[in-house]
């Protein structure tokens, strides 16, 4: 362990800020090895190659043969083609112009009222952004303008629990459905439940109703045909979880009344900076986080990212960047197709709340992670004073306090800890963490060779529902062939639709059909758990 | 891997029902060894003669010298004394009548109106189980009696956010405080800071406040000095993490019209079979579970524990067990002495809406987890109906489809998981969820040998902020004493502090004061960040 003057050294040498938003990073607690560094060379460069690649538009995204232009969303200038530098750049237009017209009442819902709420509906990359900005940012230079409300599942009473809260204000509520395909069905669920709720308040779903989505999906489709207000676009080239500053998160945004232009600029200008190669990789923060990552997992992400902000609006940064790097860095297979089992497990809430939860453990118990806090400076907004709860020291000291205790405590422990700054949360600072992440994502990628932007495991689970459900078809045709013959146990309902190998799923679907009232089917006990017997009305 | 045929005899082999609440485990896919678990018999044997122990009162919290009674809250007649039964009882039997008191407006606030708003204030074991309970039973069946709110941070700008909600309200709203030592400065400053707004609003705060805290406490004195409602007593023999069944949760719940009597049954019910022996250690449920977790993690924490709830109102879950888990278990020494650096990590958020985020890490990446689902059959209250968002498919049919898939997905994959099957989510299947994890919890303590009830390495981080504030105390004095002396930087300040060794520290602390207005403390930049010169006003 070094002495304390040694790591102030230490501190001072590896200190990078972009003044340019007031961020900085310290990466002085992972104490990352010299000579590891020297032999990280030429995975670097093979990272900046990899990002060139990415700017340039080549479709680095090679299984499904896409481009990635994540960056160019907040520098149009930089896309590949003047057709989409206008494209990008109309769409920002566009969704300010739209979010103008609403919030000054020229655009209305159908009784004439003004907006008062934007209800998205979306889930992971649609959904996770959004949230993350409406509770980082809302109610930050007074009032918002919309309140946001989000449905991002397909559990009913989560649904229902949702439009409880906007009872009475429906026709002042804006829906907004995102999804990149149109295909996603929670997020179609969602829709559908949203407009019959809509419809049973006597109201046109569409005269309230916004989509974005990609040009020709199904939602798009389903937008036209029934007259939904407008559409904002989806482009193939950006990846759900780095769509937060495409219209999936300004469109929200904007209309929650939050400066679209900041977030932007924050990133473009942090972009600016790691998108540079550096002489030395750890004065560009991108890839000196993506270092640190490396190092503390050798690569193999064999400890998980703990991500600890000490500001309550920024609670959701960890599950958003748990998407982010889980999604882009758990992979099977590297870029050459060996076998690899990559990624790095985040997790994490907020500072100080979490010292007394986990932190204990952090602190004495499996040295499984490696810690980021997210330090902000700025206590309170404007020039506003906080309250002295002792003689000359606020709330906010403390906080900052335990921040500081918390590092030392952990690094005095022999756990590593990375520190990020803000000056303050602002649109311009999430921006910049946004940007900062997904370079540093980009860059990791790189440096253990795989592909970031797809996701090929998510089908697995999506092919295994799709039997589930086909297997409750299957079964609510048989009980109901038979409505007025004896019920059946499950061994026999198996035997009859001579699906032997899919009886445990049969069971399981079966025992959640007869505890809901939809399909009418009932369920009488039997002498074990097993023998129930299942039957169906009509 | 199995055949699915061999997974059906597994399942049911393994499969245990605690139909008292409608509990189902099934640890059918973790693939247990039947070897290994005869090799497990003398630590079962001792993780049961420790649970004795625990039942019996002895002072199994021997570092701090302490019982461990979380289980005598539910059923109050198996404390070790008359004395204690009866306070147990009187408590739940206040907190009973005073909930009522408050919803009839026998209890009003000082203007005279009904309450309307409970505002918890409390941190880590005195917010979570409050946070939890009020997420998933809040407006189960119709709206609340009263609105819940929290403050679990001592962050200025989220502490206003919360205000702000209450903007008009604060006559209406009772704050409740709740903290064992009172002496959790977080909690305290949370304190200040609402009697500070009631104050300014002209309220008495005394009249619209409760604590929760043990006799005697900074806090109990401080509420009787300063008139408040009424106090509700912490034990010394129930920790934080384990206190959801004690007045922390039971009177936030109870205010806010929660069946609190259901609780404490469905935690009794559980803790009635949890407590038995089984001739096989797999048919206790908490013993399985525990097993389950050793098994994974080879009782070193090897794997991270996954949460995956299909249910949106329990998605807090995850925190809550985070905490529950790795505040218990992450410690340094066992029981004697050796270090071990025991414990095991915990995230997760909700199904399906985490398929969209990491769940394709989870497929293919890294395989350091093991999942554990929570499976709800029934999908939404009393007998509604779900909206048919296909023929003959709900929302709810989706979501247990996805939840069976994923399970299917990661099985395939080689990755093992855990399901929970509730027959709905109430008070009585909640109170099961605790009962159930606190004791599997203890199991796994017993069966690594830990003593699962201190928090021994909590303290580092405050000793740590508490050198933090002293630093901050007096880089105050000293810009103040030359008020007129031209401005420094930090390295003149280090030296005329004397503490070279604290110089970081001192930056820190630096750059967080000129941020703030609040202490006068102004920054002029140098030529590099570490130039800057600071001075103070007054």
């Amino acid at each position: 362990m070094k002495t304390p003057r040694e790591l102030w050294d230490e501190y001072r040498r590896l200190l990078v800020r972009i003044d340019a938003v007031g961020l900085a990073l310290d990466v002085s607690r992972m104490d990352l090895d010299g000579k590891w560094l020297d032999k990280m060379a030429p995975l670097v460069t093979r990272a900046y190659d990899e990002m060139d690649l990415v700017e340039r538009g080549e479709k680095v995204n090679s299984d499904e043969d896409r481009m990635v232009g994540h960056y160019w969303l907040r520098d149009p200038a930089r896309a590949p083609s003047p057709e989409l530098s206008e494209e990008i750049e109309t769409t920002v237009t566009h969704v300010q112009r739209f979010a103008r017209d609403v919030h000054t009442g020229r655009l209305k819902g159908q009784k004439g009222r003004p907006f008062a709420h934007v209800l998205v509906v979306g889930i992971g990359g649609s959904a996770l952004g959004p949230e993350l900005v409406a509770d980082a940012l809302g109610g930050l230079d007074g009032p918002d303008k919309l309140l946001a409300h989000f449905i991002d599942n397909t559990d009913p009473d989560g649904i229902a629990r949702v439009f409880r809260s906007l009872e009475g204000e429906l026709d002042r509520t804006m829906t907004v459905v995102i999804s990149k395909s149109g295909g996603t069905k929670e997020t179609r669920n969602g829709m559908l439940e949203a407009e019959a709720r809509y419809h049973r308040a006597g109201l046109n779903f569409g005269e309230h109703a916004v989509a974005v989505t990609g040009e020709g999906s199904a939602l798009d489709k389903y937008a036209v045909d029934t007259g939904w207000i407008t559409r904002f676009p989806m482009w193939d080239w950006v990846g759900g979880r780095t769509s937060e500053l495409s219209a999936v998160g300004l469109l929200p945004a904007a209309l929650q009344g939050i400066d679209v232009r900041g977030l932007l600029d924050g990133a473009r200008a942090v972009d600016e900076v790691t998108r540079v190669r550096t002489s030395s990789p750890l004065s560009n923060p991108a890839m000196a986080l993506a270092l640190a990552w490396h190092f503390a997992g050798e690569g193999r992400g064999k400890k998980d990212m703990v991500i600890l902000p000490y500001k309550d609006r920024l609670c959701l940064m960890s599950r958003y960047l748990q998407q982010l790097v889980m999604e882009s860095l758990g992979k099977e297979r590297d870029r050459h197709g060996e076998v690899v089992h990559q990624g790095i497990a985040v997790y994490g809430n907020k500072g100080s709340t979490d010292q007394h939860a986990y932190v204990q453990q952090l602190r004495d118990g499996v040295n499984n992670f490696f810690a980021t806090f997210i330090e902000v400076l700025k206590d309170v907004g404007g020039q506003e004073m906080s309250l002295a709860v002792e003689s000359d020291v606020t709330s906010g000291d403390y906080l900052s306090g335990f921040f500081q205790g918390t590092r030392r405590a952990l690094y005095e422990g022999g756990r590593g800890s990375i520190t990020i700054t803000l000056g303050d949360v602002s649109a311009r600072t999430v921006g910049a963490l946004i940007a900062l992440y997904e370079r540093a994502v980009g860059f990791y990628a790189g440096l253990v060779g795989i592909n970031a932007y797809h996701q090929p495991g998510v089908e697995a689970g999506k092919k295994a529902a799709a039997i589930v459900l086909d297997v409750q078809h299957r079964v609510l045709n048989h009980l109901r062939a038979r409505v007025n013959a004896e019920a059946q146990t499950v061994d026999q309902i198996a035997d009859a639709l001579k699906t032997p190998d899919e009886i445990e799923t049969l069971f399981k679907v079966l025992e959640h059909l007869a505890a809901n009232p939809d399909h009418g089917v009932t369920r009488s006990a039997g002498d074990t758990p097993f023998n129930a017997r299942y039957a169906a009305a009509k």
